[in-house]
């Protein structure tokens, strides 16, 4: 049996990760890699990733995805490119067109229903037409806050009320997310980047509630967020991050979502650097109202790098096991650690 | 459209459990219950019950199963009768082969291919050849201690180790339970019930760790587990539990899944009455050694009767949209609370 074939379509922190995790497994082979970055286009990939070549094949990274992907080149593209599915859609779109299986890191494409329905149509529609599958996946949206809170209630006779709380550390991650989470910022400054929408802050609480309230029956007929400073009182830094007593450590992010004009789904996410300075511990914690009560607790939290690229990775032979279309996480069986042959887990 | 048709064989606390619960869903119809216990054939199930039937149509308990069952009668048939497939398997096989789809509440169906493979190929057969699917599912085998360890790892790029740990209060249950699991026995008697097979304790470890190697890719080459007596230092009592000092409060169970020569699955589920009476507090936990590591604990555990009940109910949608065949846990997307109309729910 032929090696599962994988080109990856983005090659930064994510798709470097996924390709890093990938030459690690058996059964599966990275057969192109896209990115237009000049630090990267036109290298091997095993030269930018510090990886040994061994026997493989070399590959080199590609400034122009044409010369990376022709017509069921591949069984899956994964596309580390973009957060939000206005941006990834013309992308996508592509990919499938040429009959390959997609699975997209962009938060918004977990649940494109929520934000984009006409896309999220159009992109099952191209996707069936072309007799392949898309997803979107990633450690959250995609598990902790969503996909887990969705496994935990069915074993529960009813649910009154979801509440989704993570609480991360920023320490790790580089000056992107810094500048993106308002590391260091001050507090007018950065509630003026909240006011003109050039703080990100976390993309995704639409998507997991709509997700939660739709595996489950429930209509959402209204969404709310807010972005709030999280100040420090104590001067904190991490590797990429400084912020002094008195500015913005990071942001918490609080969403709610209304069914039948109450908020029955909740979700409160804070992340900042060096939590543990002001006495804040990291962890997920998903507490279920109705019957039985579920009160779940992972502590430290998932790591949010490595936990998307598992995710990503892990997910491939679900959707290439797929009926064509466009799917979410609460659609194709559970995600599982792929520890054997990639090969064994595909249907043939 | 037609609401969903429901028969029930089996009106124990389970079947009995499910069939309350069905009644306060919407777009779903119990068509038929079995039952050959004396105190209950014959009997309306509202009586049987305590609800009220409103404007339902009377459900009369049968204690032949060919006057509740007709070709094609039904969309599922939810079977509360067995804990091992053995004595399980010609009920299954005759509402398969009558074209009904199946969830059965047997410990050892939720992974039968562990202990009976070749009752498992035949189930998988009988299901495919009469377009239908059957699933084993439950509280436990199900979900705490196999699904959603895999779910859980589904974020790791690694996995070394995995313990799943299920500490467990018996005070909520009756006098069977006591029995099986040797509360109130003198140690000898609990040592030597041990021997002799007649001590029941968790059915499921072979189960959960079949389903959580296989779900990664890992062969379980070798699997042992143990049971030893819980003694209590103090008199313990609960309401149709009682252990003296110096006797059994319950039962320790272990077991170990081994993968290339080495214990990679450990499955620990202490179930006893009175736990708190010695400092035990109860709680499933998940502990995933790997790349990231996972600690997940849900505090307390998740009721076992509860939680069996809405497992079993909440698949029913699952299993009717599957494919014809023999279906595990990880084979179909994630169980969830079924919150609206159940009709919503079926694939048309």
């Amino acid at each position: 049996m032929e090696n599962v074939k994988v080109a990856i379509w983005g090659f930064g922190a994510m798709g470097s990760g996924m390709a890093k995790m990938l030459l690690t497994k058996k059964g599966v082979d990275i057969i192109g890699v896209c990115d237009m970055h000049p630090a990267r286009a036109g290298k091997s990939i095993f030269q930018v990733l510090g990886v040994e070549r061994g026997d493989r094949e070399d590959v080199i990274i590609k400034a122009n995805i044409d010369e990376v992907l022709t017509e069921k080149c591949c069984d899956i593209c994964l596309c580390a490119t973009d957060s939000f599915t206005k941006n990834a859609f013309p992308k996508l779109k592509s990919v499938l067109e040429k009959k390959i299986n997609v699975i997209s890191t962009a938060e918004e494409m977990s649940y494109p229903q929520a934000k984009n329905p006409e896309l999220a149509a159009e992109l099952n529609r191209v996707a069936k037409e072309n007799g392949v599958t898309i997803l979107g996946t990633g450690i959250n949206p995609g598990l902790i806050m969503d996909l887990l809170v969705v496994c935990l209630t069915g074993c529960m006779t009813e649910v009154t009320h979801v509440e989704a709380k993570r609480v991360n550390s920023l320490s790790p991650f580089g000056p992107a997310v810094m500048e993106e989470q308002g590391v260091g910022m001050k507090i007018e400054d950065f509630n003026a980047g909240v006011k003109d929408g050039s703080l990100a802050g976390h993309v995704g609480f639409i998507e997991s509630v709509n997700m939660i309230a739709d595996s489950m029956g429930w209509k959402v007929d209204k969404f709310e967020q807010q972005m709030a400073p999280i100040v420090t009182t104590v001067d904190r830094k991490s590797p990429y991050g400084f912020a002094a007593a008195g500015d913005v450590a990071g942001v918490n992010m609080t969403g709610q979502g209304y069914v039948d004009g109450e908020v029955k789904i909740d979700m409160i996410h804070p992340q900042q650097i060096e939590p543990e300075m002001e006495g804040t511990f990291t962890g997920d914690y998903i507490t279920i109202k109705g019957i039985p009560e579920v009160n779940m607790s992972i502590k430290p939290e998932v790591d949010g790098g490595l936990g998307t690229i598992a995710m990503c990775v892990n997910m491939i032979p679900h959707v290439i096991n797929a009926n064509p279309g466009l799917k979410t996480m609460i659609d194709l069986p559970v995600p599982r650690a792929i520890m054997g042959d990639f090969r064994n887990f595909i249907d043939r």
